[in-house]
């Protein structure tokens, strides 16, 4: 990838900030302009929220960090650099000055790209020397995350720049995603501006309040919308038929009162042919069945990633699942206790999902781990070690751990755990879990793990009470009749 | 959570077979009628995709599945359900007309939603002699996934019905949220209107095509709205000064040609408050800095869920990160060629993020043995063994794990891994891993592990080639000198 080497930013507030952030944590230096008294203040707190992101976002190696340096004029600011990005306040007439002064000062091969939210680059690009390689580059707050620029030329922009903006885009984790043709707004904001206006009339005449439009969005299309765009999703809803089956159903709805948006385009042949046609380009390469899968698996990862937020409490639809998961729990741990514990506890049916898999479609490493947990987790609801009992400040930890991997599991694989108790006492469970193929019923994996019953608050290992130690006790009587299980007691590497 | 004890599903399409896949996997019966000769297959269709995602959901238990039962009439359907489900086609003679049937029909205390995307409730429940428990219950497709009803209710419904029925959803996973008045289309499809009339003009006037609009969408504000709706999100736009100074700051745009939406809110001083009023009520309790703490780690949980979709090929915005991580390793790998082989090798510096811990906070074991994997890949990358050498064939697999459990870590410790190797051959390496407190420098937790080279088309072990093996050399050689580290060799339980 062909990345930018000196990066400028005019302009510093939320915007040009995580512009500089993007800029330094991929490695490149940048100039600063901006008179604001507070400017350091404000670009050093955007920057510090982007380095606690990309903390989170990645272990893969982030170059060392560039060099973040004020300059008290434009010309300096944009020395040397072969990207410099525009962020000063939303008027022409004071974007097309700052930009005429870059244009000047900068070398006529660097890139120049505005932040704006709305004005036509046409407008910006007037008064410059070299517009051939000035256009929108539009981001999205936060944009130190969010990937996305939008890419307008305007009519002296050459389409060579919007292409070259592209390619120097990717090595900081940003996509370049080139519009056609200006129009005020560009695309983004378009839609934006639409769900706006139409919401503040929501409020307006009491319909909901801002919560509740809030809520409707993001237990609904804004999941949807976090993976597949508007045109996509509607192409699966109009199932194999396919877009144009969509459209003869949902083209009525244009005519019905649904919007205060009332210039309504024609949806004529020649509307319908090009959208579907598009639609087909696309999209066209997998079927519905296919989309309808990709979308399920991303859906249930993201509402699963949103399960674990705000410190495992859970936000938005992952809250939602959280609360169902407990509730199913609640419901169905009883069921297990007619668990036969003359042979080991098969207690826990599952699938290899979406987000357990390596690029080659593999079970990673660490989530054999996670249903190891899960299995342990189910004999402790088993023994009424339960939410409510470690709410309470007692808990088992698992202190040791003995992993061997004797097969594959794939994607979609079906799978179940058994759990053989090896040893108890008042304060230790030692036991051993299996997790196997469901098809072909074949080891896949074994555990041996060692769990203390733990005071949480304390912090050290107490006694269990009696009446976990009785729901254990049976169990532990059974299946101390049952033959030990080959790779108990193993350490890494012996022989056997 | 009171839940539904019988339901009846009233028109059996895409819709009403994911109302009864709801039903059914939440352990209900459900008798359905559809007059549709494909009825059957349909709604086998899509119960089929709905068991494949719960597979996925959650490892908690599922009740038995309920009983589906097909019946000729809409008075047999209804019979001894306690909820009923409209789902039938969007014409309002239709509907009325059969909302009137399941009303004469059915117990005069069940409750009838209609599935209804945009007629109002009063329109449906005119001719009804009990309309009092009618209402909308509107939901989004997938609907077995997405958890949102919107309730609306007509003149005639009395406020318990709405609550009851939000009651009797959440037991199922879904989230019934009440509008406060009826309106054409409710307050999500209005908003979806909106973006849908100006998605077709962008098309028809060639600004751009469908792809380009949709990867604006999902690259943009459709992860934002997957976690925060559009007004926590313009809060937090707003900064310290909140929902007020952003509509300040905002408000001009509505009178810019940014939308054909042209029947425009006038955004007076009584509206504003409103606005900033329910912003406070919705959001005050929480700062800006926790909202954008909060924000930041959702939208990395969703990117890092949508990084491994497509059986790890990566969707949307993960497969952005996902390039844009291939792309640091390629550049900074090399960067660790300067390690000290003279001292256990530190390869990974990482954080717990929010996707890592428990509900109480704490870090789960098996993100653990996700960093401990983390730093295994880094080794291999050291002596070559990277992407490109697993695409061609060839690669080390972990066959067996010894971990220990020493501390605690919590959302946002720093942590780093150290390596050392202890012992190697031209198939094995086994070596011997530690998670430590990047602040104490404290161990947390300890991994001894052995890899195995292997040709994974041909599935069995074989020697590592020449080169690998001459990077590994000197680093074996010079921790050969290294103490033992203590723990090594030990088996789960042995004592000290």
């Amino acid at each position: 990838m062909t990345g930018i080497q000196k990066a400028a930013c005019i302009g510093g507030g939320v915007i040009g900030g995580a512009w500089a952030a993007r800029f330094l944590l991929g490695g490149i230096d940048v100039s600063m302009y901006d008179p604001h008294p507070q400017a350091e203040r404000i670009v050093g707190e955007v920057l510090a929220n982007a380095e606690r992101a990309y903390a989170m976002l990645t272990t893969a190696p982030l170059p060392p960090k560039g060099k973040l340096t004020f300059y008290k004029t434009i010309e300096e600011a944009v020395h040397g650099a072969d990207w410099i990005q525009e962020s000063v306040p939303e008027r022409v007439d004071l974007k097309r000055g700052v930009l005429t002064q870059i244009d000047a000062a900068a070398d006529p091969k660097a890139l120049i790209g505005s932040s704006t939210s709305g004005i036509m680059p046409t407008e910006l690009q007037r008064d410059m020397k070299h517009p051939e390689r000035m256009f929108v580059a539009h981001p999205y707050n936060p944009v130190y995350l969010l990937p996305l620029a939008e890419l307008v030329g305007g009519t002296k922009t050459s389409p060579e720049t919007l292409e070259l903006a592209k390619a120097r885009l990717a090595p900081i984790g940003m996509i370049g995603v080139i519009l056609k043709k200006e129009i005020e707004a560009f695309v983004g904001d378009r839609l934006l501006e639409a769900v706006w206006r139409e919401g503040l009339w929501l409020i307006h005449d009491d319909i909901c309040d801002t919560e509740t439009l809030d809520d409707v969005i993001r237990y609904s299309f804004g999941i949807r919308w976090a993976q597949m765009g508007m045109f996509e999703t509607y192409r699966i809803a109009g199932g194999e038929a396919g877009m144009r089956h969509f459209l003869a159903q949902f083209g009525p709805c244009l005519s019905w009162p649904w919007t205060k948006l009332t210039d309504v385009v024609d949806l004529d042949d020649a509307l319908v042919d090009k959208i579907a046609g598009q639609s087909d380009a696309q999209s066209g390469a997998r079927g519905i069945r296919e989309l309808e899968r990709i979308r399920d698996e991303n859906l249930v990862g993201i509402m699963q990633a949103l399960k674990g937020a705000d410190g495992g409490k859970g936000w938005g639809a992952g809250k939602i699942l959280g609360d169902f998961e407990k509730h199913l729990w609640a419901k169905g741990g009883a069921k297990k206790d007619h668990l036969d514990p003359s042979a080991p506890l098969r207690l826990i049916d599952t699938k290899v999902s979406p987000a357990w898999v390596d690029y080659n479609g593999h079970m990673t490493e660490h989530r054999y781990l996670q249903v190891f947990g899960d299995t342990s987790d189910a004999l402790l609801r088993l023994i009424g070690v339960d939410f409510a009992y470690v709410e309470a400040g007692h808990s088992y930890y698992t202190v040791e751990t003995h992993i061997r991997h004797l097969g594959e599991a794939k994607l979609g694989t079906k799978l179940y755990a058994t759990l053989q108790l090896l040893s108890t006492d008042d304060k230790r469970i030692r036991f051993f879990t299996t997790i196997h193929d469901a098809e072909t019923g074949d080891a896949l994996a074994t555990a041996e793990q060692l769990m203390l019953h733990v005071d949480s608050k304390a912090g050290k290992s107490v006694a269990a009470p009696a009446d976990v130690l009785a729901r254990l006790a049976p169990i532990a009587q059974a299946h101390a009749a049952l033959p030990v299980p080959e790779g108990v007691g193993r350490s890494v590497g012996q022989k056997r």
